[in-house]
């Protein structure tokens, strides 16, 4: 339990460039409220969201244009952030002392109700504020207990957003093991998560990446590597060439006509996991090619409360090892940010609050 | 046990146009091999692939102009004819008597091995001989005994293909009851099947279907129908109106830019079911209607060996009643054929070979 009164945040204060979000020192420490916990902040990981939310990039159903968060309007001032790993040192009316003191992974989503697989009605560090902070307040339903984990904090903070997101992209796609999986975009955040995910359940990975980030997304867990620099056509080819009998699944975050071109490789029944279209939202796809082939198009984003418990069993067990590309202090996250952004890094990028060195 | 030496059947001679269809008298009566049983057919329905095999329409992957059935080559002479109801007469080596004199349902799939959900490798009237026939002999695996059934053979026969294949989509949609589906071409054979099944299995249809045949749609089993005859904007819209709180899923077989914006009418989590296209082969879809709400788009192609065991069960019940448009003798299967093609019927058309009145 701390008695401090402020603390040190990184604070957005507006829709807008690196100018709105401010590190300051003074905000108040949070106070847990009612089934709420303190968790005083180990580690935290840099997401696309968190740029995405800053610019208010992600437009309305009715106007694509507009300024808003992922699910909406943002309320400022907002603490971003939401790859929380750290030590619940405050519990709120309502919530068993025994997790005081526990070292805790942070479930970033609130739900719209207790089931396994409720909808995501709000995400932490955007609809409520997040971990590039000291301290932050969740639900208590949302830690969970890790203290046993061989992974460091830095670790564990890489893992809710990008591997929650790659874990529900595994889960709804239904890969077992022995099952050949061709993950794109592999060397980024949900791709590189996704491939060692899909290899700690004994899937066979073919990753689609840079050349020069093959050894470390073949670290990851990829059997083979299949280079994306040339045109779709090729890179389809090539994992055509490594596959001739077809692959079981797709888990792709890249969406556009590779994608498309990407279902015509999978074996009869096989399944193609989308959950991100940088290279095009909006591709034709042959339906023949689906239903000929008894093949399913499954869309995914971020996971449920379900497929959260099975990336916190990984956690526990330590046998996925998350990738800290780099590491800064909080009061550093303009860095931080600006080397997430040159996206020259492979793995994930956290800020930690109690480094109180200068950034590099 | 018959001891005609030679049968009336309609013989495909090669690909080509109605003249190819030759109704003869001299073809003779198939010797059931080991596994095997011989089926006086009872009646065969008529069916689109009929049609496109005759034409040899289904092209190859490698050239979409080639003549070819839908498996690939088809060896001619060729009796056709997917959709058999009738009596076992004879039984080959290996297959127990009992079934002799038993009236059956045939699942017009070969498979590729004993599994529930093996590949199709071989289908009745297009890869082997089929029930445009006074008898046929198929695999004993392959006869469900249905003597106990409500349905008459004529009704029987409408089942295999049209409802194995709506089957197939509502099983792999996995439709529930209480659940809001959402069927087009809902007059056709799949989709009135698919309107009949999924009211049989208690859920809530609204059929998309052209005004002059939603009664006889309704009476299949939808609680509602939405003119198709608009653009796919109104229809869209239509189907929007109707359901403000969004369908849990389409079952589709048209296709095209209304499939691609049936997906947005989806609740989160929703699923659309396509096995043809009719109406455009290759839409745009927009992923982002897909992942931002954990949406699917499943292909399926006719059944499994346990899609089919269901359906047998509800033709055993008699809780679906599938609707026979028109009957001819099988000696009368041109006739028939016209009035399939003129497209105004709603339900099956089925052939008679015992019945040796002149076509009508």
């Amino acid at each position: 339990m701390n008695d401090q009164a402020t603390m040190t945040a990184a604070v957005l204060t507006a829709f807008g460039g690196p100018e709105v979000l401010a590190v300051r020192h003074d905000v108040p420490v949070p106070v847990p409220g009612r089934e709420q916990v303190r968790v005083r902040v180990g580690a935290a990981a840099l997401n696309n969201t968190d740029i995405w939310t800053r610019e208010g990039a992600y437009g309305t159903a009715d106007d694509p244009d507009a300024r808003a968060g992922w699910l909406g309007p943002i309320a400022f001032p907002r603490i971003q952030g939401g790859d929380v790993a750290g030590v619940v040192d405050a519990v709120g009316a309502g919530v068993t002392s025994e997790l005081l003191g526990r070292r805790v992974l942070v479930d970033p989503a609130r739900y719209a109700h207790d089931g396994p697989d409720a909808p995501i009605t709000a995400v932490l560090g955007s609809e409520f504020d997040g971990g590039f902070a000291e301290y932050t307040v969740v639900d208590a339903a949302r830690v969970h207990d890790v203290t046993g984990s061989p992974l460091t904090d830095e670790q564990l903070a890489c893992l809710p957003i990008a591997s929650g997101t790659a874990m529900g992209m595994l889960e709804r796609a239904g890969i077992v093991a022995g099952e050949t999986v061709v993950v794109t975009g592999a060397a980024g955040g949900v791709g590189l998560a996704a491939v060692g995910l899909a290899a700690a359940r004994g899937a066979r990975v073919t990753a689609v990446t840079e050349q020069a980030k093959a050894a470390l997304v073949e670290q990851a867990g990829a059997r083979r590597t299949i280079d994306r620099s040339g045109p779709v056509e090729d890179v389809v080819a090539a994992v055509r060439a490594a596959h001739p009998g077809g692959v079981d699944a797709v888990v792709d975050v890249v969406g556009g006509d590779q994608l498309a071109r990407l279902i015509d490789v999978l074996v009869p029944g096989g399944r193609a996991v989308v959950a991100g279209a940088v290279a095009g939202p909006v591709p034709a796809i042959d339906l023949r090619r689906l239903y000929l082939h008894n093949r399913v198009l499954i869309g995914s984003t971020m996971h449920t409360a379900a497929h959260f418990a099975k990336l916190v069993d990984h956690a526990r067990a330590g046998d996925i090892r998350p990738r800290v590309a780099a590491r800064y202090a909080l009061r550093a996250i303009h860095e931080a940010q600006q080397q997430f952004l040159r996206r020259e890094h492979v793995g994930k990028i956290v800020v930690v609050p109690a480094d109180t060195t200068p950034g590099e």
